[in-house]
């Protein structure tokens, strides 16, 4: 049986990559589609050796739910109606938050496939045209409506659970998370595309009137009131935020992709795998068997391990969402996570830099953009165009993202 | 440049199919998690050398707005989850009214790339748990939501648009709308799974009081105030109902599927394009230039040109559609459609056999569940097990699913 690895039969390069700046007022006036576009028009412009749009032979889409959020659903093929490429095949992927790291997944098979040679992929959610708590009953369509939302659960409370059963089992604790937020927003504050540009830690420097403030001080500030719970162990600087933004990539089988860029980034595995939506049916609170199982795929056809890695995004809706994934993705033994964040071995200079571009808390995550966003992230560092959050060296990329509480999850590995 | 013709790098077999009922009020107390593996239980049981879930490597769901259906996301891994197939690949696929139709492609080309041998793909919708009125302002959002919607526009007038200006560049009418309404009933009659099983006949001739109604008869009840004025000239037999259900079909690569029967049906080609969504920016309100290019695609693949094909599943939401994918499938010339249709031609002993399950009109169209319900009735027709609705002598057969007013189209032709 197959499935096992998901091995593909063409070599799929990313020849150039866009997205907007994620943000949650500077988009009010943009539709998803105008999005779209935009991160798409971006996207083209990277190519080095030039690109037109009419040479896009597919198109995929990653988007959550515009049906929600803007009272608009067909969004592949109203994104390739704006950008003028009619009669080209247009699909929309949703797997909840994973809609746009599946989508890379089906554009790669679609390639390997024979179908296309050239093909665009993205995603894009705009999410403040509705207030914070609708967003929030929004998201929670993406777990179980029959038992859990049904319950009373909405996802910040799913998280916490998680957050509360890996501090009962592995002894890790609230400071490790603050620790993956005070790094992940440290690096937002690099990357002009994030939605949060140091403005969390400016903001408590200015209410401790300093200037000059340590790593204690800044978790002294997570501490207070000042940073409230949201759902107990998880205060608001555990959550990332509700940002609007788009991301798009532009892949080619590795036969044509020497034709538009001499640093072509090659896909070299992908995995994907899922889970039961509700927690209640996971034999272990602690881990994500989908991140497990997509990683293991997605290494074993790209011949490597989790120790080669040296760049990863990985779906930090929650902090505690990052201590998991760096366990299950195997860059740390299970429990030993937290310890990690904490000891700066996920740092920019650390063993294996995670999430250098601010990761979904200081970056933000417009749902369906993420996964494309993580892929253009990837895509910059491995051609060292990340700017001022470069990690040095960097030979294996890769991205996880994840939908719901675990229910999906997809990984790639990026090599040059 | 590919994209032309989407080859396919392995064959693709059919062999097994379940569908449930599509009906209003049978599925009143299921949720769309439990009509999906309704139909997936008995695509399961349908293999003819037995299969088991745990075979399946991927899922592929349709499905066009659990989201507002039902306030539930991510339908695909809770599919995967009520399966109990996890952690297998799920991913949702979304393109309006097409939603299972490019799900369909999604999975042909998953198995072309090499990624898996077997996969099960399907579609569902559960749209009664709304109010007819809910469900048109839902269906609404696969339209252009700031250039039609917010305009007025909802389907039943969209395509009452393309009726009149087909009428009015190519004199047909709407007696041969009503042809094909009442071609439809009368095969819907003679399928088990159809929403309405000659039900609306029935009335007509019970309102008649009479048992031997004629044609002319059924026609004349038709124009009467009886069958209301929807949006001119569409009445409500020009309509499709509003339905519950879902479709499943298991798919495996070539050389593979002998292994589970002696009987697969291939796949012997697939097409997908897109066209604006707003109908304001086309060229011509009566030609579908997507479905065109779709079929032109699997055409090209399959080997086959439109006269070879004895049967086709076409989407037929509004009558009008059904004539314009005769046309644009090119079963007859432009402008010929609605005569061909009015002089049995596509009739169940005609020169090609459109919608012998009674279409989307008798048989019903639970949207995200269409596409899937089409490849299941081909299905049905290339293996000779049709039943009361069997065509002679099938030996291609085509499905063409729509979504919107014709933004999205795929086709797919079929062989033994």
């Amino acid at each position: 049986m197959r499935g096992v690895g998901v091995r593909l039969s063409r070599e799929i390069a990313i020849i150039g990559a866009g997205m907007t700046r994620f943000h949650h007022k500077l988009h009010a006036d943009k539709t998803s589609r105008e999005l779209f576009v935009k991160a798409a028009l971006e996207a083209r412009g990277s190519v080095d050796n030039g690109f037109e749009l009419p040479e896009v032979e597919a198109l995929f889409v990653g988007n959550f739910s515009s049906d929600a959020f803007e009272g608009q659903i067909h969004m592949a093929a109203l994104a390739a109606d704006w950008l003028g490429i009619c009669p080209r095949a247009a699909t929309r992927v949703e797997d909840a938050c994973a809609s746009s790291g599946v989508a890379m997944n089906v554009a790669s098979m679609a390639i390997a496939s024979g179908a296309y040679d050239i093909v665009m992929v993205g995603g894009v959610e705009k999410m403040r045209g509705l207030r914070t708590e609708e967003v929030t009953d929004t998201l929670a369509m993406a777990a179980d409506a029959v038992y859990e939302v049904g319950a009373g659960f909405t996802f910040p409370g799913l998280f916490a659970a998680l957050a509360s059963a890996h501090f009962a089992k592995h002894g890790s604790n609230w400071e490790q998370l603050a620790a993956i937020s005070i790094k992940n927003h440290h690096n937002g504050a690099l990357n002009p595309k994030a939605h949060f540009q140091s403005e969390i830690m400016e903001t408590a420097r200015k209410l401790g009137e300093r200037n000059d403030m340590t790593f204690e001080d800044e978790l002294e500030f997570l501490r207070s009131p000042l940073n409230p719970v949201i759902a107990h162990p998880l205060r608001l600087f555990d959550c990332c935020p509700v940002s609007d933004g788009a991301a798009v990539l532009i892949l080619a089988a590795g036969d044509v992709a020497r034709k538009f860029t001499d640093t072509p980034v090659y896909i070299r595995g992908i995995g994907q795998a899922s889970d039961t939506l509700a927690l209640h049916d996971r034999v272990d609170l602690t881990t994500m068997n989908a991140a497990k199982i997509a990683a293991a795929q997605a290494y074993e056809i790209a011949w490597v391990k989790a120790k080669d890695i040296d760049v990863a995004d990985v779906h930090d809706c929650f902090t505690i969402a990052e201590l998991l994934a760096t366990e299950d993705l195997g860059f740390f033994p299970k429990g030993e996570g937290g310890l990690a964040a904490e000891n700066g071995r996920t740092a920019l200079d650390g063993d294996v830099t995670v999430n250098p571009d601010g990761g979904l808390k200081a970056k933000g995550h417009p749902i369906g953009a993420t996964g494309a966003a993580m892929a253009y992230e990837i895509f910059k560092q491995l051609r060292g165009e990340a700017g001022r959050h470069q990690v040095d060296d960097v030979e294996y990329g890769l991205t996880h993202n994840m939908g719901g509480s675990g229910a999906t999850v997809s990984v790639q590995v990026y090599g040059r």
